[in-house]
């Protein structure tokens, strides 16, 4: 097990080879392998093989590399015989936004018109008063 | 408008700087602003400045940026007034994956414990052989 790796995460376990996983892709900094409970066939994940609980822990340098290695997946999964019709990218970062696992990882969930994946994503209004003032809420500590 | 806009791009315009938008950063490669439609207050887009309407014709550096940007981001929006329980990044390739503008973006979804946002993602349970040949089958083309 590296020295960066969290003894009791599942992730760690995939990355040090303890327990079996079946795996796309790995090099020093990332690993991809598919989800055990794929919403669609071809829905992998994206692993920085350093143990980071969160976005906040994640290396900077390593969150560029998972979205280009996700960039190539999503490239391979239209391509292979598995193919889609769209792909949703999608990370949750802390257990209120639905992360159960916590080694950071990026879904590739490959769709297909009239699956079973739905978003309920209520939208509101705000005036642009409102987006002005949170635009500077998030800018003044940028 | 640079050479690299599309006309009709409602997000080439927010680059161009001819239609409104509550920006928070930009740079020669990214910009990001609020959503006009926020599932949750702070809800922001991040978007390369060049027209790109797919992850395929998305510039790998540019994926890279985007999503050292949104890190770059969900620190922010934690750590202001607006704050969070959580974050989602969802990026959405063709329709069928719910995309609704045709110039690449990437959400930042702040999460609060009981709001009103729900994935409904059923799972499955497959074979770990069936997992292996998907996982070949990617491989094999990446």
């Amino acid at each position: 097990m590296a020295a960066t790796a969290a003894p009791d995460c599942i992730f760690c376990r995939i990355v040090g080879g303890t327990i079996p996983a079946s795996i796309i892709h790995r090099d020093d900094d990332i690993i991809a392998f598919m989800d055990i409970g794929p919403v669609n066939p071809g829905h992998l994940l994206v692993v920085p093989t350093a143990h980071a609980a969160s976005l906040a822990e994640l290396q900077p340098g390593d969150g560029a590399k998972m979205f280009t290695m996700a960039q190539q997946l999503a490239a391979a999964v239209r391509r292979s015989e598995l193919r889609c019709d769209g792909i949703n990218l999608f990370l949750a970062d802390g257990a209120a936004a639905g992360q159960e696992v916590f080694h950071i990882h990026l879904h590739l969930v490959p769709r297909f018109r009239g699956d079973a994946v739905r978003f309920s994503w209520p939208r509101t209004q705000p005036s642009r008063d409102d987006l002005h003032t949170h635009a500077e809420a998030i800018r003044a500590v940028l």
